[in-house]
């Protein structure tokens, strides 16, 4: 497999906007969600949740509930394989077993909403009954809802058996699940060096994604030990290995059909439903349906980590970066595994700087077990970052653009984390930001009414995923082109993916027609994340693609009674590189497949490095009234390298989403937590994400520097998009007020007593 | 493709007997069957069919349907694309307006329980209502029942503007919708050198298929232009085609699902509902569902056809055939297209004839229009054929089997239609049955309380199909294949197909997991039908083990740095050629694709112009009480070349239920058709099919003489079997009775109406 980009190439397809192929689907109502699973015999799941946010489990009293007619099976942690059964079968893992713990609580509850117990009965109306019958006993222990209070000493352990990582050292009876460090240079003398050095800490809330789909499962487990789930996921096969684990079975036992997805941002990639599903399934012999709650997909399923980030910077005089560190507390929820370490991995990665040290620390507290949530860990690393470099600029008075132009990374220069950097367009992003219209047109600062007005702007960096992808292509005898790949499509990956074999076939988007099918029936394809699909699974399709063609030439050469090699393809059209006179169209080869052997399919797969890096820089306008603290964004403008956009559209949309979700991190959301642990917030009542009536049009500047590992340039553009917007907001704010904040959100309140705290 | 059996290989998989892959799906329900769908949004169809056998329609009003609250649409035929409509876009065919008038009839009514119009609404009780307020006025017209009426001067014309074609010339104004001939060597003197030669006339009946589940189809028709449909079919890319044809579609618009189908001998290859569901989710905007109840099915869908054939045999003194006619005339039903062509294909198959001649004809009547049943046309002929062979045994006093094995076709010869037999194993399942314990044990004819016993012997012929299969293969990293393929599977053809993967690479046959995706996601494959698909569709699966074998020996020289080529695979096992330390297992193989590329998948594809022909000779033993004509079966042998059976379980199977199927034929089973078209046993209480009550086990003997065309020699097993029955049993009542019978069924009032002849 060799990338085969050529810059500058102009493409029929690849850049064009046609309406994604599963849009009428998703319009009309074809398109079948979760909630859409309808099978003969299905019964309904509930779960018993824990009202308290850190207790030890006494007992559970099922017997109630099982006693219920209409009432299928109940099942508790205890259902689960134990962990001698999962050693013995060779299918253990210590991550694997916190995460049947997180799923149905073991002895202990970590967070309130943790599960205790589920129940499948005829109807959920039964179902919730029995739940009521469950009887929980539970002796009450201190709840702890911060990283500080969670590395105090004497601090509770939440997870009693937790062996920590300390810089490769062992720990016991903390909270402190790992801690490691990259550290490159001589700090000592890069703050020396320096003439400004700024040291800042800053405190983040936990924050959800907000999908609007509840999590759902449908599962079915029959006594030949083969389980099929039905399940809304980022990853069917994420769903099968994850689940397969939980449950000692292989694999290639679980089979998962990948309904369609109604959002996912990252907190669709783990399991919650599928394994409670299959194991009311396996008691009650019948296929079992759950699906979450809005309360309880708030308290119980996995939003970014909130935490405590320090960062210190020094530049000389000239406005170059001399040195840096950062130190990331992050909470990782009730058990281990927090976004510390992309956080660490991004939080460098637009500059360069010689001299650098990351700490991360995963920190155990009361609250959900943190998931990923778009650029997992880059948002609060960029907002901790990106906040001191516009206060390093405020200090040494440099532009703020020229500033980030004159320390951007690029090729060849080492990123915070270690890795050399691969062509990346910081430099080619900062510098359109400059040439921006938005840049360039002066804000009036004067909103009218007491209204103020402040500019901002902050960069931000994802690293992009790669990994494993799948693609198959079945050739119609009309010419049409028939593609199963095996990524779930969250935002239009269908037309991105289908696109890139288009664009080698010759053919129109349209002309290509992408299916996503169970796990049984394509190769293995990595979870929608990381930015990674349009980049891997496109390159898979595009494998196939040129598969295909090499399939057909041998066709069309059997035809012909000459040598495949001497067959040429280009513009959807075979020829003899030798005889002029023979030549066939894609549709009329196509159509002759019958005389030449049969059917036509083809396959391509991937298993790929590393991706191009994705960088943005963004641009805000807010206006603020000072009297209420109430923000309004007047304008905003996202610059980012996205390689080569595939569909300009959809790209865009990723872009616009992406800053969407920063301005509610930076200016609205927040998991308010009681002492006692309990979120005060938990509906979209309450917790406020920003609606289309709250925001302006996002102005997307697309830059293309393309990635060097890809057949057309593309880079993942999904999550870069939402590391930027809480600095450069910070930054609007405080060029409005003159106020620097170093807490998320920026609501009203926070501005008030900022304001009040300057005025006095 | 090049075919590579190896005569007398062992096989580690290949003539095994594993549990069939779909068998805990379908015993536990987690199968889905057509009627298992349910899409949101689902409303029900019905339709309304013509009470009359013959008619014009006058005209056909819908208002008071339509203007019933809950009511989402009605169609009639002026629904489907005009022809001018059809042929406007290119996509029109003779036989597709045929097909739409069959499934909604378009001016005349041809059949009673046509079509007339069709309802959706909300329920299937408010459907039913609507169909009863839907008004049709007729205009009756004579009804013709058989042949022999239908082709009598003056006969009313069914299908008026219908052109038939009698030895290549047009003829108007007839119910002959085509007449053809097969002529060979010189007729006249072959009879002459005969010295006995006997004629015979039979009469055969309509019967049907009798599959346990009915039709259905859900149709989702989006204004996109895309058609969605689930179908209980012998071939989703069959309904595809058709469906497609029939609404202006191009192929690649229509995408079906193939549920699981519950029987389908042939009944399943041809659609009735999917676009009528189809018409009606276009008018309403919701997915529709269709269901058939049992009478509809006898009514109205495709029965073998019933007819009149006359067979002419001469033969030498010292018993070798000089000369053979056959004379088909079949009923069509109410469109043209009976299987004599087939018939006229199979009718001396099993025999080595130097002169013959056989006409064929398709008759237009007033019965439901005809389709495929089990071998279709086969049946029939062997009926006639078989008698007039047993009969010029009993003249020349010749024994029954060694005269068949006398004059056995094999390769070389030529068909009765003219060509050159392959390897096939007549002779071989003829000398089989002189073998058999069972034509070896004396039957003793003495019945006790007065009834008798008696034996018989007859042979069968089908060519089995071939044509094109698509096949996928994907390797899990835990070493388990996981299959694609498009054959719907009615008798056990996953396993059987799986295990040809399975052999190739060295893995169980649990180790290939297979799967049939709709037909966006598998290459064209071929009905199942024709005895084709344990034979094509496994050659496909074979080629694609082949493919990925190919693939994987790049992986395992990849891993070792040395040329693919220097890569051997056996038992399982990746080894050099050169180097005897470089071992891989299959197993350790697949755990490291992920250093060589990523996952593995293959594809393997056919289009096979002819697979070995099917042989079969039946021996049965009768018991019957000639106080009342009833017939037991005591003791069945069914001989059969089998060529290599692929998974003897499901092989032998496939032999029983045909012999069951062909002894219901013989004894039972018929269209009961009054004067007025009128189907007077409509249901399964008065449409006798035998029960296991009426059975005693069915004997298999396989043969095994490979087929020269395919991987591991099989033959198509599932239709030769239902050829031979009738004439045995035939054959087996006049050995008891001393009675020749000339129609079918051969039932107790035949046999005692037969006795009295004699006896008088």
């Amino acid at each position: 497999m060799v990338a085969i980009h050529e810059p500058g190439k102009q493409y029929k397809v690849i850049g064009t906007r046609p309406i994604r192929h599963d849009g009428y689907d998703k319009v009309t109502g074809r398109a079948q969600y979760g909630a859409d699973i309808r099978i003969p015999g299905l019964i309904w799941g509930e779960v018993k949740r824990s009202p308290h946010a850190h207790a030890r489990v006494i007992s559970i009293d099922t017997s109630a509930a099982d006693a219920m007619p209409g009432v299928f099976a109940t099942v508790t942690h205890a259902d689960f394989p134990t962990v001698e059964e999962r050693v013995a079968s060779g299918g253990d893992s210590l991550g694997s077993i916190r995460q049947s713990q997180n799923m149905l609580a073991d002895k202990k509850v970590h967070y309130r909403g943790h599960v205790v117990a589920a129940v499948a009965a005829t109807d959920k109306n039964t179902a919730l009954e029995a739940i009521e019958k469950i009887e929980v006993k539970y002796e009450l222990l201190p709840v702890i809802t911060n990283v500080t209070d969670a590395i105090a000493d004497g601090a509770a352990v939440i997870v009693e058996d937790l062996v920590g990582d300390d810089l490769g050292t062992e720990i016991h009876n903390t909270n402190i699940a790992r801690h490691f460090r990259f550290e490159f240079g001589d700090l000592d003398k890069g703050f020396e060096d320096s003439d400004i050095v700024i040291e800042r800490e800053f405190n983040m809330s936990m924050v959800h994604q907000g999908y609007i789909e509840p999590h759902n499962a449908t599962a079915f487990w029959t006594n030949d030990g083969r389980l099929t789930v039905w399940s809304s996921t980022q990853g069917a096969f994420g769903v099968r290995s994850q689940t397969a684990g939980l449950l000692n079975l292989s694999e290639s036992q679980v089979k998962v059909n990948p309904v369609e997805i109604g959002g996912g941002f990252g907190g669709k990639t783990t399991v919650y439903m599928p394994p409670i599903a299959a194991l009311l399934s396996r008691k009650s012999g019948r296929p079992v349906k759950l699906q979450m709650d809005r309360k309880s997909i708030f308290e119980a399923t996995g939003p970014a980590p909130g935490g405590k980030m320090v960062v210190k910077l020094g530049v000389n005089s000239a406005g170059k970066m001399q040195a840096a560190t950062a130190d990331f507390k992050f909470e990782a929820g009730g058990y281990p595994g927090s976004a510390v370490g992309a956080a660490a991995i991004c939080v460098m990665g637009p500059y360069d700087i010689p001299n650098t040290r990351i700490d991360g620390y995963d920190i155990i507290v009361n609250k959900p077990k943190s998931a990923a949530y778009r650029a997992p860990g880059s948002p609060q690393a960029a907002y901790a970052f990106e906040s001191v470099v516009n206060e390093i600029c405020e200090q040494g008075n440099f532009d703020k653009l020229q500033f980030r132009l004159d320390n951007a990374s690029h090729e060849g220069v080492r990123r915070g984390d270690g890795p050399i950097f691969a062509r990346l367009g910081m430099q080619e992003t900062v510098q359109a930001a400059i040439d921006s219209d938005h840049w360039k047109t002066p804000l009036e600062k004067n909103g009218g009414d007491g209204k103020v007005r402040g500019r901002g702007v902050a960069s931000g960096f994802w690293m992009n995923g790669a990994g494993k992808s799948s693609c198959e292509l079945t050739l119609d005898s009309d010419g049409q082109v028939f593609m199963n790949e095996g990524s779930a499509d969250i935002g239009g990956t269908r037309a991105s993916i289908a696109m890139q074999a288009a664009e080698y076939l010759g053919l129109a988007a349209e002309d290509v027609h992408p299916s996503i099918p169970d796990t049984d029936s394509i190769g293995f394809t990595g979870v929608t994340g990381g930015s990674r699909t349009t980049y891997a699974t496109g390159y898979a399709a595009y494998n196939a693609a040129v598969a295909m063609v090499e399939e057909l030439k041998k066709r069309a050469a059997m035809l012909w009674g000459i040598d495949a090699g001497d067959v040429e393809f280009s513009d959807n059209n075979f020829s003899s590189k030798t005889d002029p006179e023979l030549e066939l169209s894609w549709k009329d080869l196509a159509a002759r497949l019958d005389e030449t052997g049969g059917p036509v399919q083809s396959t391509g797969s991937v298993n790929l490095s590393s991706a191009g890096n994705a960088t943005a820089t963004h641009i805000v306008d807010l206006e603020i009234d000072p009297e209420t603290g109430k923000t309004d964004v007047l304008r905003y403008t996202a610059v980012q390298d996205v390689g080569k956009a595939i569909h300009p559209a959809y790209a865009e949309g990723q872009i616009e989403g992406g800053a969407v979700q920063g301005i509610g991190w930076a200016l609205n959301e927040e998991y308010f937590v009681d002492d006692d642990g309990t979120m005060a917030n938990s509906s979209f009542l309450d917790y406020r994400m920003p609606t289309s009536l709250d925001l302006p049009m996002i102005d997307t500047i697309m830059v293309e520097v393309p990635s060097p590992f890809g057949p057309y340039g593309a880079r993942g553009v999904g999550e870069v998009p939402l590391a930027p917007p809480l600095a450069a907001i910070r930054d609007a704010i405080y060029d409005a007020l003159d106020i620097h904040l170093y807490s998320t959100p920026m609501k009203p309140g926070r501005i008030l007593e900022a304001l009040k705290e300057k005025s006095s």
